[in-house]
Parts: structure tokens; C-alpha cells; sequence
């Protein structure tokens, strides 16, 4: 297998951590190429794609991609697109990452948008995969039908469901319920190929085992995924707080046990960031706040994808459904 | 005061556990009229209103509530418009509910779209109050503006916050962020009278002390609100599975004392349900699995929002912001 370009300084907690995380996945016998400056201190059994330039957090993702051609999101691109590498991965600028795959790898042929897709973990139970989780603020039906067909397939490839269930987020269960993009997109959605669509899903469903694959729109989609970190994050805050009282100190630590399989389960971390599905090449999309092991997973992941033959699965799906 | 309007037959747990929670209401002195079928079993000291029909939770709202002139929801909007009653609340079928209040209070003069209003339980803070939570799936910009005006005075009357901190929830905190009605919004927004508009908030602040009123349209505020009732629920189930084990029980039981006021704190039937903003008269609408407590916490609610004359503060503040 060809390496996996990762980006060095991508991320809050780049480089180290995301070189730590390199180290792991290269011990376990997946190749990774670094992309990073030059002068990088990085262990010399790992190769690297000089780049010298970087684009930050809080950048302007189209110009930043096309201003900054020497940077490492375009050089990780373009390693990609060269066959240098087999997959890139960067934990920085979610916007320049997706403008840089889109620019430099392109689309695959057919795919009208690109989405990005994330798995949201359900406690006990395979995660639904959400998409769109941010790509396209505003989309058309016919792209929510592409979204199901890509978001099945990485479905199946990634958690093993023979037969991902398909539903389409929504205000109601009856078809008729939603706006007018979810109206039509039901409609198409209820006869597209290569997909089983169980109808519309509601908010609530997301994080139970009713669906597999949550299609939306890049804005609703953004909003859901946001609002369930949030959510749990005010959740586990609280939950600490109570428990940090002196009197019930010794009965949380006993508990620990219990809850560090629930918080593996339910941490982002464990299932290596969000995919960008409809480029041609893999490209995984870290959390900003990814660590060692966020960036390790998400290695293991794209190495997965890339073994897997992912992008021509979509392809097939893609021209079958057109 | 006049008597609030309780639809007696509005529910998963109608009528039972609403006659207890009106019960507990009327012991501590807030007076209300039941609307139900005329050989309702209640207490005789409690008046009723005869309404020999019912509209189930799954009906159209639009036609039930065309045809079903003598349902427990139309007359108990009647009795608000009549003078007969100071306010209304179901736990019924929210879109009847609605329709209901509409088609008899009609709308305070000036409002576009009459919007849901719900508060989200914030550990350690005031709510997020959401608007709109699901009365309208299509919105245009300028109704977003009343929707922040119609949450201000809400959140001042409802929470006492003297100056509610509004944010459009979009998917980045920049002006530019967001679909094109999130911009156009945002336009408008910024210098809109009456409220004090923070700028653009993400997802994951509405559970955070970062804002108070959380404006949206009806279609990414139902996901939203149930996406995180699904999480909470999820969170919390796992969290009970876990401490479920021999071994963990006891120290689990130890933790009660800290849990209960966080539940407490986060149980959605502490604030009584949403509020329909924007018609002539008060309405809430319950959770349909309102019990007997979130029935009693809707009567105070309601009772509060009438003494404090919150639908002419309304009108006040539409008519300065047209």
C-alpha cells in the first residue's frame, strides 16, 4: 500500500501529538509519509513531503487553497492525486481540507457534491453515520439521494452492515412531514437504486438503533453534529461536578470502571474523524482537537478505506444510480 | 385572574395524570377550567368546559381542527378568545395545538408566523430559550427578526434576564457563515430594535452559557431540540446500564443525592413545555408525555405569563420593531 499522507501541522495539537499518533499507526505496519516544513523534527524512519507554508484554524478556505500552493493540505492533496500517497488526513482547517481535495484530487465522475460524512457512536450499537455533516449549507434533492448512495457504501465498508438502513432527517415520520427539499428528496429517495430507505428519521433517532446512515443537508447537518457534542459535553461536565463533592468522591472513583468503556464508546476520538466522500481518493477529515489516538485511529481508517477500494465502490454505486 | 384553560384529554398519560397536576395547581391557589367530555370523573370544585370530541395525536391538524369544532382543543382556544379563560395548555397533538390557537386567538397584530418557543435546561445556568422549535418548517428572514423579539420579551418575563443575549444558530460564528437565509437574517439582525443580537452561534453553545435566546427556523429547531432529547436520552440510558452491574450498585446508589437535582435540572418537564409566541392569548404546549408534575409546572407557567401580561409586552414589542 502507498503511504498515507498526513499533515503534520493540522490540528490544535499539532505537531506533537499528531506525530505520536504517526508513530503508533507506523509501528503497526501502516506506511504514512508526513507533510510538513522542512525542517520538521520527526523520527527518520518516517518520510516527509516538504511544505512550506501553512494554512490556519480560522483562514478563508478558498483563497487560503489557492494562495497557498505550498502549503501542507495542498501538497497532502496533490500527493494523492501524483500517487505518491493513497489517502490524506488532516486534523486543521476542515473548509481548506475539502478545498483542497475537491481543487486537486477532483470529484469523482457523476458525484454532483462531495459530503462529508461522521459517525455519530450510539451506545450499544453500531454508530449512524451522519451526512451532510457541513460540506454544502444549501443542497438540491437530487444531491441528498447521492449522499445516501456514498453513505451507504462507506457504511457498509467501515462498521460491516450488510444492508445500512437510510433515512432522511426530519420534522415528522409521515412522508409528508418537512420542508419542501425533504418533501422531494423523499420522493426520490423512495426509488433510488442501491439503497434501503427506511423513510424520515426525527432528531431523536440519531443517537438510537433505528438508522444506520442519516441523510441531510450540510447546515442541519453541521447543527445536529454540534448540538450533540455540546449536549454531552454539558452533560459529562455536570455529572463530574456532582460527583467531585468530597462525599461522593470514592463511589464516582469506584465507578470508573463502569463509565471508561461508555466514555470510549461515546468519544469522537475512537472513530478517527469524518470522511470527505465523493473525491476521488480518500481523505479523512480529523477533529481540530484530535490527539494521538484520534490521529492513529483515523490513519487506521484511511488504511481501511484504501485497502477496501472505497472510492471505486463509490463509483460503481454513483454511476449505477445515475 | 381568569381561569387557565387545561385540556383535559391532551396526552400520553390524559386524562389521569393531567387532573393531578391541575389539582396540585388549583390547591396552591391558581384557578383553572378542565376541558373535556361532559361525564369527565373530576373533582367537583374544578369547573369544566363540555367537549364532546378528541383529536388524536397522529391526526392532520389542519383538517382535525376544521371539523372537530367541539374538540377539547378548539373550545379550549375558544374559551381564551371568549374572555372565558386567561390562557390554554395541552399535551395533545402540538400541530392542533397550534391551529387551534391560531385560527381562534388569531395572531397579535404585526406577527408574521406565530413561533414555538422552548426552553433547553442549561446544568448550572439559566436555559437557552429556542425559537422556533417547529412551528414553521420554511421561514424568511424577517420573521426570524420577530422570532428574536417574541423570545426577548419571553426570556425577560419567563427567566428574568434583563437583557436575553440573542444568537442566530448557523455553522460558524462569522457573519458570513451559514445558508442564505442565514446571512440575509444576520443582516437584519444586527440592527433590529429590542434585542440584543450577539452575532452567530454554533450548535454547541445552545447548552452553554454562552446565549439566551437561540433564533432558528422551524425545521433545524425540531431537529435540534429532539437530536438532543434522543442524546440526553442515550447518554443517560447508558449511563444507567452501566451502574446496573452487582458490583456497582451500591456506589451508584451512594451517587442518588448528587444525580436527583441534575435530573431535575435537565428533566424538560421542570419547565412546563413550550410557549406559542406570537398569537393573541397564552398557549402552551406540553410534551405529550407531560406527566402530572410537567402538567402543574405548565399551569404556574402560564399563570406567570398572564399576570405579567406577556402577549401585550408582545405586542408592544412587534409594534416598535415594525
Amino acid at each position: 500500500m502507498l503511504p498515507i499522507a498526513v499533515d503534520a501541522m493540522g490540528g490544535d495539537k499539532a505537531p506533537l501529538e499528531i506525530l505520536v499518533g504517526v508513530r503508533q499507526a507506523v509501528d503497526d505496519g501502516i506506511p504514512v509519509v508526513l507533510v510538513g516544513p522542512p525542517d520538521l523534527d520527526h523520527d527518520a524512519d518516517i518520510p516527509l513531503i516538504p511544505a512550506s507554508e501553512l494554512i490556519a484554524m480560522d483562514e478563508e478556505p478558498g483563497s487560503a487553497v489557492r494562495i497557498k500552493k505550498d502549503s501542507t493540505l495542498v501538497r497532502a492533496a496533490e500527493a494523492v492525486r501524483d500517487g505518491n500517497a493513497s489517502a490524506m488526513i488532516s486534523a486543521g482547517n476542515t473548509g481548506a481540507t475539502m478545498a483542497s481535495a475537491l481543487l486537486r484530487m477532483g470529484r469523482i465522475k457523476g458525484v454532483k457534491r462531495p459530503a462529508i460524512a461522521t459517525p455519530i457512536p450510539v451506545p450499544g450499537s453500531t454508530p449512524t453515520v451522519l451526512l451532510d455533516a457541513g460540506a454544502n449549507a444549501e443542497v438540491q434533492p437530487e444531491w441528498l439521494v447521492q449522499f445516501a448512495q456514498m453513505g451507504s457504501v462507506y457504511a457498509r465498508q467501515r462498521f460491516h452492515m450488510a444492508k445500512p438502513r437510510v433515512g432522511l432527517l426530519s420534522i415528522g415520520e409521515e412522508p409528508g412531514k418537512g420542508d419542501s427539499l425533504r418533501k422531494d428528496a423523499f420522493k426520490l429517495l423512495a426509488v433510488a437504486p442501491g439503497i434501503d430507505f427506511i423513510g424520515n428519521i426525527e432528531g431523536r433517532d440519531i443517537m438510537s438503533d433505528t438508522v444506520d446512515v442519516a441523510v441531510t443537508d450540510g447546515f442541519t447537518g453541521n447543527v445536529t453534529l454540534k448540538t450533540l457534542e455540546g449536549g454531552m459535553k454539558a452533560l459529562i461536565g455536570a455529572l463530574l461536578e456532582a460527583f467531585s463533592a468530597e462525599e461522593y468522591r470514592e463511589h464516582a472513583a469506584a465507578l470508573m470502571p463502569a463509565l471508561l468503556p461508555l466514555y470510549t464508546s461515546l468519544n469522537p476520538d475512537t472513530y478517527g474523524g469524518a470522511v470527505l466522500l465523493g473525491v476521488d481518493g480518500v481523505c479523512i477529515i480529523s477533529h481540530g482537537s484530535s490527539g494521538a489516538t484520534a490521529m492513529r485511529n483515523a490513519i487506521g481508517v484511511a488504511a481501511e478505506m484504501v485497502e477496501h477500494h472505497m472510492v471505486d465502490e463509490i463509483r460503481d454505486a454513483i454511476a449505477a444510480g445515475a
